[in-house]
């Protein structure tokens, strides 16, 4: 049975245990193994760092277990997509795993961004796209930055957004799920089976 | 000669060039190769979304064949350090390489989240900190998502913040890549050459 490693902000949700669980029966369903925050044992070390770094190890293990992600890529507290998350997708990637994404905002990037500053992004002297304190505008019809969009697109995978503003998050990964299925066998045949396969060194905290 | 993946959002920077440049002198100095955004060649697609990912592979390869990456971890348009550069750190983690993080920014991810609220982080009735929207809060002794930190934390890096607000970048940066040349030997020790050779996949850009 092949496993999907279920990446996203979800666990910090007021709700984030019934979504996941949600989300978990319909991988399920699907005949995939769903694998989450929800379901593995973590450590309790003697200090904030170390139990965070015994997270990080276990969340490890188990992204080189799974076969397959799919990433909520929500933004969470700014523009971009949850940094834990965005680290899982590019694990995996790194990995040559097949990689999908979906988020409950339905703007691209680019108007994300110009909402964030409450103001239209301007060009400086040179053409370059910039947002009002100066920081140059990524523009290529993205969800977020290049590397994420990138990385799923070279491993034939696909990010999805709400395709009315009102869609429910329920919805969008119903048919992220179905890309995912639909996709499987011809992702497989095209990434191969050349899974890496270096153990994790041993955790270092502090 | 070992080289150095110099990750960050330096790039979108209104000096950014003159930033890459300085760091990639230090790096020159210290022995090690500079590899970086600013001396990638990138081609030119017919419409944005191919060239973004044309722009990824690219980055991708680099990853693949550098030995060590320092990230600037410095948030981006949020909370969260820059989207890519987070993409890039754990993309060079799943590899097994030694990666290092610093940032320009003091606060930890907890002070980073109260600012972000202009508002204390609270507690809910079963003692979870939340932020003011009900999301919950990581609470680590972290500077970003433990995933991040923990990361850094299990190949031996360390992740530097300013040692006092106004401390400079460039020293921050400095007093990073001094940790990275002292500890060069005993990571590359640990960690093995062990390093992942499975050869990126051709690019699919619509």
């Amino acid at each position: 049975m092949r496993s999907i490693y279920l990446a996203g902000p979800d666990v910090f949700y007021p709700d984030g245990a019934q979504r996941l669980a949600a989300k978990a029966d319909m991988v399920r369903a699907a005949g995939y193994l769903p694998i989450h925050a929800g379901v593995m044992a973590y450590p309790e070390c003697d200090n904030r760092f170390a139990t965070g770094c015994a997270i990080s190890a276990v969340n490890e293990l188990c992204l080189r277990g799974a076969d397959i992600l799919m990433a909520n890529l929500t933004p969470l507290r700014g523009v971009g997509a949850d940094t834990g998350t965005v680290f899982e997708l590019a694990f995996m990637a790194a990995l040559n795993r097949p990689i999908f994404g979906y988020t409950e905002d339905s703007r691209p990037h680019l108007q994300r961004i110009r909402d964030h500053y409450q103001a239209d992004a301007m060009s400086d002297a040179d053409g370059v796209l910039r947002s009002p304190d100066g920081l140059m505008v990524e523009h290529h019809d993205m969800t977020d930055n290049l590397m994420i969009d990138g990385a799923v697109s070279h491993r034939l995978g696909r990010i999805l957004r709400p395709q009315f503003p009102d869609e429910s998050p329920v919805d969008v990964f119903s048919r992220c799920l179905e890309i995912v299925i639909q996709k499987d066998d011809m992702v497989q045949r095209r990434l191969g089976k050349s899974y890496d396969t270096i153990p994790l060194p041993p955790a270092n905290c502090p």
